[in-house]
């Protein structure tokens, strides 16, 4: 028997063998047949793209490298930063920083210059943008709005406190940099307005993953800190929708834009949530299937396209048409968990890195401007801290809860950064002030673990009772 | 009681209203303050990117404009074609074609240079080129190695004789098309290994749809096709893996890129596969954590990028890396559905649309170009069907289950227009063969399904009995 299996293979292999070498030999003699043959001369090539074909093979492989280069550094840092009790997100945010021309192409500019080459900056910059449209989408999903409605008279002082104080303290502050860091170009009124949104944004998501880490998501302050997060999230994106209609507009059509803008909101509510409600309840039996998601594509495109040609931005229509989906159904659960997935490993990464090829701290020199960075810092975390935490005060929170609620409100993460990416593409921003407005992001949100370590502040069971809902 | 709520109510609004008045008026008076302020003269953008930050909004409007039309055309005549019992995916191939110069640029060509603008090309390319790598990846992942092991001789015959004798065809077919169609920068054998591999693609995921939706795949007649398919997939991706190498190199050094190739995938399959497997059941019960897949998105970039600089596609080691893992597991499932969703919805259209901006079928003119490009169609039928069903035959299966086994094996749809886009790259092919091998792909993919109707071939019970695994 083994030897007839044997024999079996080998006259399998011996039949491969033949076949294959009998196709060589066969190609080899329409090889020789063709040697001879002589095409016509080369043409330069009409067709679309192909003139640059070369270049495009080479922006793959640049691509390829830098995004290899983007995410194993951001992979370590953020392990980094994790060991080191940090949000992740820390770390990677400052290996963008790191790879851009703060670090890596002051220490060693021939190596930034082959990693991440200024050629490979708009392909990462398109990356970067749809990922982060994609990831203001998975915001928006995951926006709860059993959180909203549950809102208690304190939650709603101490968000609207910790968005007003920072707010109007910018704005001063505005007094001072105008002068000092912004261009003729930008009208005062522009740049107040866009320093003061800058410094009341609160990442939400990384809150909630603060929260989490802590155990604290189900604690009463941790209810507080995720209800004042959310509601601060969608104040400061109307904020901005608006800052940026103002912006980008002239004075007359200024109105228009902020008209628009709060049309397409009420369209959003009115239209497209009992819609989308009742096709997701009809639907969400079957789960998500590709014909959903691909829907959904379209609809985050257009929702994305409908608030850039109004003149907000396009992560603005996806936050949106994200919020309106039911939060809690089965097919938002599996919209969310796809789109998050790729997203945090692959796209993020290339919006961080693409944030610290733009930023330039050696753009902040002299101890003079070193100063002023520290004074933006300051004025931040005065505004967000002094508010929310005045407010828990006198709504009757403890010294140490409200203490802790206000620094939970200073973390502005990722948030702050796609913020201020936005002032830098419409100009309201300098490359100088950018750089300090980083710094103060980075700040802010690294300080918010070790500062809740000194208080304290983890998974003890809170022996008050539950924040009455009304009252 | 309901007058004390409404008193309460009155009094919460109001506290609101003088809240954001006062902010208001705040804000007014650091504006009025501001409003003499003189900034400095605006100073030319030193910073990265900063310089184009208007042409890159206006790029994120056009990528926004010019992705919902391809998504919107792509789901409309995906749906067409499902209602006429063809595979979506042909759908999607044809919006991308007639959002080209072929059909749009030709009857409207303002609309599609509003729509399409040529500078909205290399983003799309670029993120074509990822969504294709990613979906390469998972056709990796979805390959199932029981299907290569559960090979019968009469499946290996049938998969071999269908890359043979379409490849064997093809490249005798250059001798007509190298003096007419190439050009003398193209060496004849570079053209006629790519003619040959261009003419023996199977499209595996595209066939593997039209078995499911027949629900063939569990008769012996869907997996004798699925599994020479498969074959079908790995032969010739190493083909072309090979036949690139040639092409891309000298010839002394085309021997090196072949050497690095086989030794890179020696390197896979002794190292990572193992290392994979070792690793995956070790995790396979927790699922798949955010960690998991940035870690399997660093790899997978990290594979693209090695056999991109060997001098084979960035594609092959996508396949590559997707095939050593294990295709059963957990996490493999979770992996494949969370990269699988996106990629079909947004980034797969995308490259639809690339191709047809590329494919300009107006370049092929004349009864006599046309007569060539139906002998095209003509050569590729005969020698993938011919070929499969002529072994099919002589392995004993009937006349009607080898028929319907070629016509499956005919089937090219998107792999093809992977392949044929390397083509294009390479500058292998000239644009106007490679409008005509597109025509090929599309003709040869939608002629499947009428003539498996015409054949009966459905899911009625096989009667005859399961082949032999020996013999």
């Amino acid at each position: 028997m083994p030897d007839t299996q044997r024999s079996l293979h080998l006259r399998t292999w011996l039949v491969y063998a033949v076949m294959i070498a009998s196709t060589v030999l066969v190609f080899l003699w329409i090889d020789s047949r063709g040697a001879h043959l002589e095409a016509p001369d080369p043409v330069g090539d009409a067709t679309f793209g192909a003139g640059s074909q070369a270049a495009r093979v080479d922006v793959l492989t640049h691509v390829l490298i830098a995004l290899v280069v983007i995410l194993v550094s951001a992979r370590l840092l953020g392990n980094l930063f994790r060991r080191l009790h940090q949000p992740p997100v820390i770390g990677e945010v400052i290996a963008g920083i790191a790879l851009g021309p703060s670090l890596l192409g002051r220490i060693a500019p021939e190596a930034q210059a082959f990693l991440l080459p200024q050629s490979v900056a708009p392909y990462l910059g398109i990356l970067a943008q749809v990922g982060v449209i994609l990831f203001m989408f998975v915001v928006g999903l995951e926006l709860d709005p059993r959180l909203l409605r549950k809102r208690t008279h304190a939650t709603v002082a101490i968000s609207h406190a910790s968005i007003i104080a920072p707010f109007l303290l910018g704005a001063a502050f505005a007094l001072v940099l105008y002068p000092r860091f912004s261009s003729s170009d930008v009208p005062f009124t522009a740049f107040a307005l866009f320093l003061g949104v800058s410094m009341s944004v609160t990442a939400f998501p990384v809150l909630a993953r603060i929260l989490t880490d802590r155990r604290l998501q189900g604690t009463r302050l941790g209810v507080i800190a995720l209800t004042c997060a959310a509601v601060d999230d969608v104040t400061a994106w109307c904020l901005l929708a608006f800052v940026i209609g103002v912006t980008q507009s002239q004075l007359d059509s200024a109105l228009t834009t902020v008209a628009l803008t709060i049309a397409y909101i009420a369209f959003m509510f009115v239209v497209v949530r009992p819609v989308l409600e009742r096709w997701i309840s009809k639907h969400d039996a079957a789960g998500l299937t590709p014909g959903f998601l691909s829907m959904i594509a379209v609809g985050l495109l257009l929702s994305a396209l409908a608030t850039e040609l109004i003149g907000v931005h396009a992560l603005f229509g996806a936050f949106l048409l994200g919020a309106m989906m039911q939060h809690d159904s089965r097919i938002v659960q599996q919209l969310r968990e796809r789109i998050e997935g790729i997203v945090l490993a692959l796209f993020l990464p290339a919006f961080f890195a693409f944030t610290g090829m733009r930023t330039e701290i050696g753009l902040v020199h002299g101890l003079d401007q070193w100063l002023v960075c520290g004074a933006i810092v300051l004025v931040a975390s005065l505004g967000k801290f002094g508010g929310s935490f005045a407010t828990a005060r006198m709504t009757g929170l403890g010294w140490r809860d409200s203490a802790a609620v206000g620094i939970l409100m200073n973390t502005r993460g990722l948030m702050e950064l796609i913020v201020l990416n936005i002032g830098l593409d419409m100009k309201v921003l300098s490359p100088t002030l950018f750089a300090m407005l980083v710094i103060m992001a980075v700040i802010t949100t690294i300080a918010t673990t070790p500062i809740l370590d000194r208080l304290r502040i983890a998974d003890e069971p809170l022996a008050e009772p539950e924040l009455a809902h009304s009252k």
